[in-house]
């Protein structure tokens, strides 16, 4: 089997796992884990709206057993409330607190000096057919057109 | 904070999301995890090497004890033989059985439907920059600098 054959999608996931890691290591260093740290990026985003839990299940691509487990220590913490939703008691809303604040600000400082560097190393032309790429990828009826195709 | 701050990692993470959820689909199709048929696939690559544990945990970015579970259910289907390794005993030897060899061909044609659907939708030359800028994701200082920079 030619090697490229399945290069970009493996491409797609060692890159993925090269920004997990170094947001890991970057969280660390504040004693949270990445994606805490995402999190609360994530809900840094909604100041005056309402972030539900199936919400944050669906940006992180996550089980529902997994996203309150995980809310459940960042509330131990003190990063974030969990209440319930007005319109819906069978879901949490979810809220970041007041000592959350400078790890907003750090994590905007973080994603900004990467776009930064992607700036500096490409131009916007570039860049732009980099975001059209992966939009297509995750948007694309490839994956989910296959057996249909197959069955042509 | 303006949304595309963070539009880089963010698009990055959802495209790999889509792909490993397309190609879970069509592995669960054959009895497979998505993961299963990326091992099958990957050491598909190897049919005269060796391939250690060790590889496939650097690979996939898993840990030991993760890998050892993965492979375990993988030999109990027996999808793959796990040896012990000639030069290093404390390492396993994976190779794939015969019974694999169909889904190593499955994966091949699902390989090349998703490069063909790419390279049908993007010219050559957008799809190197596309690989580019992956590899500069994959390769760059930009998280690992991060603190560097913070300290001049």
């Amino acid at each position: 089997m030619p090697k490229d054959l399945s290069k970009y999608g493996r491409l797609v996931k060692h890159a993925n796992n090269t920004l997990r890691r170094h947001i890991d290591t970057f969280a660390a260093g504040y004693g949270l884990t990445g994606v805490q740290l995402s999190i609360i990026d994530f809900l840094g985003k909604y100041p005056q709206q309402m972030c539900l839990q199936r919400d944050i299940e669906t940006e992180f691509a996550i089980r529902r057993s997994s996203a309150t487990t995980l809310l459940q220590r960042m509330e131990k913490k003190g990063l974030i409330l969990r209440l319930v939703a007005k319109d819906d008691a069978r879901q949490k809303e979810i809220q970041l607190t007041k000592k959350v604040q400078p790890f907003v600000q750090l994590n905007r400082d973080y994603m900004k000096a990467q776009r930064d560097s992607l700036e500096t190393n490409f131009s916007q032309e570039e860049l732009l057919t980099f975001t059209k790429v992966l939009q297509f990828l995750i948007i694309d009826e490839v994956g989910k057109n296959y057996g249909k195709e197959r069955e042509r």
